[in-house]
């Protein structure tokens, strides 16, 4: 392991990047709810983005961004997702790039915009525009954590994390990185918003292709609520002021330190996103080990931390794992039943598909744990995946059914 | 429509079939839990089921008894499903039919064997095969209504149907059929448990052909809660007893007259066990018009029904369309998101992807009601179909927290 995490990192702590935030009051009064990040070095840029059918207006755009692999800005707000909004919704993400660039003293083409919140409502755009030129007006290089608080909905906590990464003997880079969640969480080539800021020297190319990856042992194996949002995209923007040698493909010495940070923020951050699902009591780690493929052990650990009775039993604190075998039966994964194990933490409930005996009082003890881990072993190879996500639990229910998010 | 509901009509009302039903405490005191259903002249047979790779015990036995195209009998359980128990769990299914036969007079593999409740416990045989017997003791023609009650686990309702169908002038013949839900209800290729008798006269072939027809536009499209059970089967027994010429192709002129009695029959039931899903206070029922494709259809409408937001924004009577939207982005059905048209009931609340303005108030008294209907008009085509499904409510929660099903 060659980072150690920053405390109290965010996005700004790698060099190179300002940002500041606005309350403009789109959702609730008294929360920063537009948020700006900036380099004022052109910056690697990459991302991933949904693969939901129906794409929100700033996914579009920002896609054209990470195309380019060039930029210099995040403009976000939250409150309304601008998704379903027709061509209006795309000429208002368009101004939100277009004043960014205005009140940033850079060129439209170089802003990533992210929206999250209620689909189907235009954007109250004097609100956004005033937003993002007070944000500008606050850029400040402590600033990341102001961003990360923008971009919240239903979240209860504030996600972000940095890391200091040794490359080589005296070259040290940070890797930053802010998300949110909390519901509509069942991303498919990214989640809801995720934002990587890092000063590392990277191509574009070889950018995108290791938050490709990053994101598919990330971000992609986490769910709430089985909801692939319109409005997932997690975004990477690279300043180079470290002054590494740049990192262009994976012969570089400094590949494999840069990507172990770069997954490791990732994966951080989706497990907050996990952590903190709408109405979680309990944070589920659900292990699949000895799949012949890595696709197999994706799609068991994913399927089993996605069942609504899953997540209910473990709300229920119920050592019910003939659900988790029913989950594991339905995912789409290779294996032979009559071969798979399960362990709830280190208590074997299951052997060769059947049920073993097991001390239920001390599982359900177990239980009772906030944190709970699913272990699994088909016996069928050496491939496995870890996925995150949580109970379902009244909490849940409430939230969505007494709000329009 | 050449086909009439009868009154109280059970899986005993074609001619040829009788039933009887035992308590032996598997679940409950007090309740049926075991039952059996016989036709002394030997029956077409034909059956679909999951396509879990976790299968039950007697989904493996049924199995067969499908495949050889003749049977006689069904003995059902309730309390447990006989899944994930190894070997024990195979020669329990298989005692169960050896039973069966040896009590009703028949051989093993003439028997259908369903279980249905929580996995991984292993049968309590004395119980069952006493439950056979007793079962064995009571049959008698109007005894359907009785193994139709047997198959019951949360289920609050007795699901069963039967129709009066006249093939020609004086030909009539009768379809009737029983099912369960109410839980781990996402069936693909066959649901829980549901049993199609007829008196008939209808080749083993055709009749596996009708059933599996039937059953891709009425149990397949049905949705709970996201969970395709280890245990899922839908079997016909067609007894010939009505004296038809027996159908034996789409060639035959009662071959349009008998399918739409079956797939009325099939749907019919799927609607029972959307309507009584676990802590349901809403029926939903989603159509998908003007697609492509069949499959386009078929996709979108079940992707809208089982989306854990749409449900509970209807369980919370919002009008929030934008989870619908959503819902049929990740479907996986082909579409242009520009020209899709929603209506809530009859009320217009999007096109072109777009809101529309709408009377909150109004959509809200429309949600109030107990059966909701959703319709979607994707504009690219000329195919639809509907699924059927329940709101997301904090009873599904105490129901699945609270009971080891």
């Amino acid at each position: 392991m060659s980072y150690k995490e920053i405390p109290r990192g965010s996005l700004t702590s790698p060099v190179g990047f300002v940002a500041g935030a606005a309350q403009v009051a789109i959702k609730n009064k008294g929360r920063f709810d537009v948020g700006v990040l900036y380099s004022p070095t052109l910056c690697s840029a990459a991302g991933v983005f949904t693969t939901n059918k129906v794409q929100a207006a700033p996914v579009l755009i920002s896609r054209l961004a990470a195309q380019a692999g060039k930029a210099r800005a995040i403009v976000v707000n939250s409150g309304c997702a601008n998704a379903c909004t027709g061509e209006q919704g795309l000429k208002d993400a368009q101004i939100m790039a277009q004043k960014a660039g205005e009140f940033l003293g850079c060129r439209k083409e170089e802003v990533f915009v992210a929206s999250t919140g209620v689909i189907g409502v235009p954007l109250p755009m004097d609100k956004v525009v005033l937003g993002i030129r007070q944000s500008s007006d606050a850029l400040t290089g402590t600033g990341g954590g102001k961003v990360a608080e923008a971009m919240m909905t239903t979240d209860t906590t504030v996600k972000e994390v940095a890391v200091e990464v040794e490359l080589a003997k005296d070259q040290k880079v940070i890797v930053a990185g802010a998300a949110k969640g909390s519901g509509m969480i069942h991303p498919n080539m990214a989640t809801m918003l995720g934002f990587i800021t890092t000063d590392a020297a990277v191509s574009p190319e070889c950018l995108q292709s290791i938050l490709k990856k990053a994101n598919q042992y990330s971000f992609n194996m986490i769910s709430v609520d089985g909801d692939t949002s319109t409005n997932d995209m997690v975004v990477a923007l690279a300043s180079g002021k470290a002054g590494n040698k740049a990192i262009e493909s994976d012969l570089s010495p400094f590949y494999a330190p840069f990507v172990e940070a770069i997954q490791y923020v990732c994966m951080t951050l989706a497990k907050m996103i996990a952590q903190d699902g709408e109405g979680a009591t309990k944070f589920l780690e659900v292990t699949v080990e000895g799949a012949k493929t890595a696709r197999d052990a994706c799609l068991g650990a994913r399927s089993v931390v996605a069942s609504n009775l899953v997540k209910t039993a473990i709300f229920g604190e119920d050592a019910n794992w003939g659900r988790i075998m029913c989950a594991l039966g339905y995912s789409g994964a290779d294996f032979d039943p009559n071969r798979v194990e399960i362990k709830i933490a280190h208590v074997k409930v299951a052997e060769k598909g059947v049920g073993v005996f097991f001390s239920e009082a001390l599982v359900r003890r177990i239980l009772e744990n906030k944190n709970i881990k699913i272990w699994i072993h088909l016996n069928q190879g050496t491939e496995e995946a870890t996925a995150w996500g949580c109970d379902l639990s009244h909490g849940y229910i409430q939230i969505n059914s007494a709000y329009r998010s």
